[in-house]
């Protein structure tokens, strides 16, 4: 295919600003958590806009949304999508984007070139952002198989509702969460924005994704001796504050020196008794560490680990640690990259490779599927707010790289 | 005078042990805040022992109980003592050593000595631990004529009760605290426990103190850009939590590499949002810098506020701060560390010369009096809890250098 793909900015434009009045806060903000009303409503939207395009809609135990352009031979399904929760309060575009443009994608696609070889498929994913219950990507966990009745009993969103009475709230049966597995996935390609400032710092709109960051989040505790903080000689100390800011310029360091995309942030700190005139006797804090390389990764995370255990055993300071968070890398399957390397270039749109220091659906789906993403610039490299922006320029590029793939892969 | 002065070992264990009734905590704890029933109880004892002792009672505009042993000779007076209440809960012997160890020295050397020719008075200071008003050094400020009426009625507990009504329920007129003020004292000499683990780790009962170190608590306040973990690149952020650990590192590096006595502590710090996948937007943290030399102690401060302000440049970071505690240091009056140095000679009893890394009402008197503390060894160095202790020994060891010297001073 050499013909330009053709993408409305229009429907971009209007697609997105209609969706983001469910579950609107304030000018730009977006309120939108799973199995809420104005979930349903967004997902009874995005399955009225599929049915006007022309898709077999299905929406699967979970409430995900699948919209189906079928193939003229029998197989395995290419799919697209993201998902259309928020974070509380978020903007209009993180993970919407992507279920809209896969939407818009397969609606260029059957219009301009009629049914595909291969069965083409647009997702609404119906949470990932666990901001109302801590089940964290369960819409793509539910497509993998690694979503259970039992534990919808177990979680509750702040007002103690269960995310099984949620989901019977919205007319599902939790019981059958199950169901909601795929099997027929050949590939996953997710759009999202980018949620950092690489691709506004580089000047181009689109990125393609070559990998998901493995992340490691743990939280370290330092116990050293509390005392006064004028009677004490610093000789005699052991001051888990001091170890803690060794750690912490240490770990930061690491991640500075070797460069992209190695990243290492300290969030969260907590002390104790967190008085002025005290030596504090504990000091705990996070460490969330990431890189898209495993090998790379592993040597990242070890050298975290030498440098606290040094330090506390030099300080003379016990330590704890546990890890609380924990996703290996996910790389982009090479064929699919380079698929839409090629799609980019077809159309004309400068592009980039890069890796996801932010964790996506896609790596869920990575269990069943090749898998691949593709980034489009934010204003200021914003996320998670409000305030998040991608220009409908840069959103139009990214659905026609997004749809020349697919062309590629289905026609 | 070379002989020995005999302090009873049993009247101080007696004194201890019944004062620490008045608001015991636990089994070695007390919890006696200011102008309460179990500090008016605790008052009461103090005088009615200064009566059994042979000293005339005064209670002063704000409580203070002073007891006075009349010299033969007019003239200013020679004064010792320390504070009766505590922090909550606190200890036994952190400041009613120094009242009691001051009335049993007095009740020695009437005994042993009969009238001085100078008077000496023992004195039980109202408050000085801020732990029920923010109104640190009260009983030694209204000494100097530091406190003020006006500001009795804007200082509330944390029930709502003015310091002014708490006054009133004691039976005392907060009108006229001024009263309280003292124009004739020529000599203060303050017994305490020593508040960190120099003494212990000496192997000596005793210490002169040569002065009390400065004080300055600032609170730093860094701003960066408040960003995802993830997607941010290092080499992109501006992040307050690099810089935080960056300078308290380095702070703290900085009183290390100079040694005793100066003293640095990070004490308190605050991290927004304080999430563990956010690059922190905020991080305000306390330093808590002392040094009793008045020319190091500014070097030290110079060298804080350098390092900060450099770091802050270099990473691109917002800074501000404020100064919340700001004490010059308080040198001890060099003739009256040798007459306490002669006594304890005198006394056989072994000693060293420190200085004081915590505050002390002594520092207040200071500006009236001719100053000089000793400190009595600690277990463990601890102190502002139940579980300080000082042994029987030690505190008479300490009661005899003081005796020893009121007795240089006034006989």
């Amino acid at each position: 295919m050499s013909k330009t793909i053709k993408i409305d900015p229009e429907l971009v434009e209007h697609y997105i600003h209609e969706f983001a009045q469910f579950g609107a806060f304030g000018e730009t903000g977006v309120w939108r958590t799973v199995y809420t009303p104005e979930w349903s409503a967004a997902a009874n939207q995005y399955a009225t806009w599929c049915e006007e395009a022309g898709l077999v809609v299905h929406r699967d135990a979970v409430g995900n949304v699948w919209g189906r352009l079928q193939g003229q031979k029998d197989g395995k399904t290419i799919a697209t999508g993201s998902h259309i929760d928020s974070v509380t309060p978020g903007g209009r575009y993180d993970g919407v984007l992507g279920a809209l443009g896969g939407l818009i994608a397969l609606r260029a696609l059957s219009e301009q070139y009629g049914p595909p070889v291969r069965t083409l498929e647009t997702l609404a994913l119906c949470e990932e952002e666990s901001s109302r219950f801590a089940a964290n990507f369960w819409g793509s966990r539910a497509i993998v198989g690694d979503a259970y009745p039992e534990v919808t009993e177990k979680i509750s969103d702040a007002d103690s509702i269960t995310l099984a009475q949620a989901m019977r709230d919205c007319g599902l049966d939790p019981s059958r969460c199950h169901e909601a597995r795929r099997s027929d996935l050949d590939t996953f390609i997710e759009l999202h924005i980018e949620q950092g400032p690489v691709l506004e710092q580089a000047g181009l709109p689109v990125a393609v994704v070559t990998g998901i960051s493995g992340i490691r989040g743990v939280r370290v505790e330092l116990a050293g001796d509390q005392n006064h903080a004028g009677a004490f000689p610093m000789d005699l100390r052991r001051d888990p504050m001091a170890g803690f800011a060794e750690i912490a310029s240490g770990v930061i360091d690491i991640a500075q020196r070797w460069g992209r995309p190695a990243v290492t942030t300290i969030g969260r700190v907590d002390v104790e008794p967190n008085m002025q005139t005290v030596i504090p006797g504990r000091v705990s804090f996070s460490i969330d560490a990431r890189h898209p390389d495993p090998l790379v990764c592993q040597k990242l995370l070890a050298s975290q680990d030498e440098l606290i255990r040094e330090v506390a055993e030099r300080r003379g300071l016990e330590v704890n640690w546990e890890t609380y968070s924990e996703h290996a890398p996910c790389l982009s399957d090479p064929g699919l990259v380079e698929d839409l390397s090629e799609a980019a270039r077809s159309q004309g749109i400068p592009f980039m490779e890069m890796a996801s220091g932010a964790a996506h659906d896609t790596q869920q789906i990575a269990g069943i599927a090749k898998v691949a993403m593709l980034f489009i610039r934010s204003r200021d490299g914003r996320s998670h707010t409000p305030e998040e922006f991608s220009s409908t320029e840069d959103m139009v590029a990214g659905i026609r790289v997004l749809a020349a793939g697919l062309h590629r892969l289905a026609y």
